[in-house]
């Protein structure tokens, strides 16, 4: 078991570095996370750890209370936001996890601030909530296909911080990761989904043309990554390519999240001989 | 009807200007509004034409669906929340007008962040929502009576300012009325209620706690009013001594904002000879 890298290094080797994130390009960035874990068998080793004890974290935030975790979950369409979800929380209670995913919005969204539906679906004290796609949205697929003003869209980098602050100052950590696949990765998915009769229901036409995007999506992120990697919830880029590493090394950032939150058993104020069950 | 003031003059006279708002404080400020009303009749006569004219802005507005309005109401008990919505908006249907009134949090609402029950309540494009008590109770109330950490507090006022750029930039005008009133008409109000048997179910012992309270929750007031009073949502005190002047210079208030927003019939992209019925 050697071989797990610690959180900390898995922070450091993931962060876009908030002071340096203008000069931030996914160009750069690992999509394959050997450097992280070595082989498949060591990322399987530390999920396994590290969703056993998210459940136990999750377990004792839920009892004390002392704030909230929203893990806001992004990439590019077969990067693997579900997979991810369903093996960091392999053990963990549903009672306790909530997962959202945001598509495209209802007229009713639409007719409110674009915000004003993640709002409402922020974890409350105690919880974790997962964001499927997210606030992001609104600076990516809305970007890239002119789905609002550019000058509308240039506000929400901004605007997007100070809500994420917001949520950050009244007791909810916000952990963001983008899950970064390489182009070679995504086109070798696709196929799968088409080839392989049980993925075939996942393949949807919409993503070849997104496909076809690739390049403005990808600069879509970088700008997002650029303006919204914020000291108070920066962005963390998970290599994608690995679904084993991937999982392994989301895993490690959200166990550091509830770590960091020191959630503990509460006294319960009483001592249990003060009671007799007749 | 000469000695009515323009919707220019009322905006003037009651804005607390946000270049000048940290020198703000409530002591200089007008409670009575003879100098922009000097008759009662005067008052009347304005609030019955601009409450014509909200009822037909309002409904252009629903149709063209441009934007929406957010009149925030706040003001110290019997200043008059109540009565100047009912006023304002005598003419308008209850369909494209709501009124949301926050009270005490519920358990719900307090394991968010307080921002979250108030964003819930924005009004969709086409609407007019009256936020009856809203954000600023959370650095009102709140810092009055200790009910969250000083340093939680103190964080609001760019929080609030923050939501209030989102909304403004989305597409809501916010419109910020806070109801002056002097302590002697608060204490002839108050033993109205008591008097006054059918007033009477409006007395809460509470309030006289809070009367206590006075310098402070004026103290509270004068330090929202000057941190949040924004180019993109500033402050307007509006005096609320004399039931009539208030009402009829919150309408001026609400009428300009309406006009502000330009609203007009959409054209509905067809010929009606188009068609024939049957």
């Amino acid at each position: 078991m050697s071989d797990i890298p610690s959180i900390d290094a898995v922070r450091e080797a993931t962060l876009v570095e908030p002071k340096k994130a203008k000069s931030f390009s996914l160009k750069g960035s690992d999509t394959r996370g050997d450097k992280l874990f070595e082989s498949k068998k060591d990322a399987k080793a530390s999920l396994e750890e590290d969703a056993l004890a998210i459940n136990e974290l999750q377990d004792a935030l839920f009892a004390c209370k002392t704030g909230s975790l929203l893990v806001v979950m992004q990439g590019i369409d077969t990067s693997g936001k579900d997979g991810t979800t369903k093996e960091a929380f392999r053990y963990t209670s549903p009672l306790g996890v909530n997962v959202f995913a945001f598509g495209k919005p209802t007229e009713e969204e639409l007719a409110h601030d674009y915000l004003w539906r993640l709002h409402q679906r922020t974890p409350k004290t105690g919880y974790i909530h997962v964001f499927n796609r997210s606030q992001y949205e609104d600076v990516l697929v809305v970007k890239v296909r002119n789905l609002a003003p550019p000058k509308l869209v240039e506000q929400r980098y901004e605007q997007i911080n100070a809500f994420e602050k917001l949520l950050c100052e009244n007791g909810t950590r916000v952990l963001k990761l983008m899950l970064n696949i390489s182009k070679e990765e995504q086109g070798e998915r696709l196929r799968e989904r088409l080839e392989v009769p049980e993925k075939r229901w996942k393949f949807n036409p919409g993503d070849l043309e997104d496909r076809k995007l690739w390049d403005q999506y990808q600069a879509a992120y970088d700008t997002a990554l650029q303006r919204c990697s914020t000291a108070h919830a920066p962005w963390h880029v998970v290599p994608a390519d690995s679904r084993s590493r991937r999982d392994a090394i989301a895993a490690r950032l959200i166990r550091g999240e509830l770590e960091a939150m020191k959630p503990v058993y509460p006294d319960p104020g009483y001592r249990p001989e003060q009671y007799e069950i007749g």
